[in-house]
């Protein structure tokens, strides 16, 4: 079964109220935010990469959930396999410093062993509070699409990852992703949908879109690329079409009514309007002006190819 | 590292002040009870194992915690593979019996794709609440330690899912573990500490002693065998050490005052005085009046051939 199919069944099982019809990243329960992902090696890292960065992908993918709720952090819970004494180590490294990072506690979880040669697999459950927890369903028509930070420099770190030359500050970008949690505290009161954009900016939108039963059109103009990223790959139509269906950038994607001004946020951190949502339904696309075709692939979708 | 080695290293790390020093099964958070266990094909269910047990197995390992903790369930949260349709849906098909056997809702979860041939690896979290959460440091010298129901059947039904002859019951006794979630609501408010079964009963016994900075003397001949498990392997000394040496028992393993006397189970779940708890530390055996020296292995311990 392909992910969607595979919710859909499950929605056919007893649902907790706060589950949010398992439509959204987080559940909200009694005042917390749960919510939680799982990371498997040669899928959503790589066996090349070092323990110390998979603890802080780990740990800050979820992280990152709860920003897209406007959630103050409770702590973490891990399902880790314990593994050779240097990938051990090495993960525990990476581990103390995203939850000194993010000033994150440690609530539980469980070690296993596995097979012989088996493919790493490792679950976190991030647990928020005194979250405003807006979903993606609530944007209305004429909303504005808005983003944060800068868009596709993880996806051209997996490429500088798996063996594309490329500055340093771009593969950081893809191993030590930064959860916008203070800015998502910021932010999570004004708006009317968010969720953070972990599968890529183009099918990230378009889930906020269908949830709310709206079309969205993207810019792809306005779509904010680094500095590094531009002068990595360059900031044509196919460079934006490459930052906007590249995933992992963990940033903060929202609706808001179209007279909101952003405040200024935490470390002047950027926001940018890249889009705006309308009556319809679908995903359409412009640059300078005109239309811009789809292209085959907006985005991850797990198990899609299953 | 091995599993101790592991979570020695995990608590140098922040600790949320619930997470009881990661030395419980469960953390105790704003009037919440959480928990969390991994299942690994080939470690702790066989490839051959049906997807629907599987699921089963999954929930209950889980429930059985938060049974350990006297707690009613709120939810679960689960971290799940997609694998070949027939597998998907046999895994749905025992979630839906689970969650309807024990009146539990799904809170959320993660669906992941794995890379081709990748031994399955599945989390779940469940999150109770209202629990005395009783944990395994409260023991004092001179308690009574009680085990519910039999001990055994599941090491029994492992035999016999890897290919021994025996009865439905055992194997059942594997494969649909029941979680003691009654029971653990009306012992939890008597007991000085209490674990579930999981990976035997010498261990989860001799974890409880430890915790609670005690020796624990156990009667084998005491120990509760099912007729099943007797007909199929005995009643003497050998039979009796692996029964108490295998997993997967799920039952509530506790101590309490040397007087108190246990109230009626629900479902007339039996419930037995195995041992004793006095000032010193270990584990010691006797059967018949006589010592009985300590196995090579006590139960499971995940990583300690690593």
């Amino acid at each position: 079964m392909n992910e969607p199919e595979f919710l859909a069944a499950l929605r056919t099982l007893p649902l907790h109220p706060g589950a949010r019809g398992l439509r959204d990243d987080a559940a909200v329960i009694g005042g917390f935010v749960l919510t939680t992902d799982t990371l498997v090696e040669g899928v959503h890292f790589l066996a090349t990469d070092p323990a110390a960065d998979v603890a802080w992908k780990l740990v800050a993918a979820n992280l990152s959930d709860l920003a897209a709720k406007g959630a103050a952090v409770e702590g973490v819970m891990l399902n880790v396999p314990l593994s050779a004494d240097d990938w051990d180590r090495g993960f525990l490294n990476g581990l103390r410093g995203v939850l000194a990072a993010f000033a994150v506690s440690l609530i539980g979880g469980d070690t296993v062993s596995l097979p012989v040669g088996a493919a790493r697999v490792l679950s976190c459950t991030a647990i928020g509070r005194d979250a405003p927890a807006p979903s993606r369903t609530g944007a209305r028509a004429g909303d504005a699409l808005w983003v944060t930070g800068t868009i596709g420099d993880a996806g051209a770190g997996l490429a500088i990852a798996q063996g594309r030359a490329g500055p340093a500050a771009l593969l950081a970008a893809y191993r030590r992703p930064q959860p916008r949690l203070a800015a998502g505290r910021v932010i999570a009161p004004h708006v009317r949908a968010m969720a953070d954009v972990s599968d890529g900016l183009l099918i990230d939108a378009a889930r906020i879109a269908a949830a709310s039963g709206l079309a969205v059109a993207i810019d792809l103009g306005a779509v904010p690329l680094s500095a590094a990223y531009v002068r990595w790959r360059g900031e044509d139509r196919d460079d934006r079409l490459a930052a906007a269906t590249a995933g992992d950038d963990y940033e903060l994607l929202f609706a808001a009514d179209p007279d909101w001004t952003p405040p200024p946020l935490p470390d002047a951190l950027p926001v940018t309007r890249v889009g705006t949502l309308a009556a319809g339904a679908g995903l359409t696309l412009h640059h300078d002006g005109e239309p811009v075709p789809l292209p085959a692939r907006i985005g991850w979708e797990h198990g899609a190819a299953v």
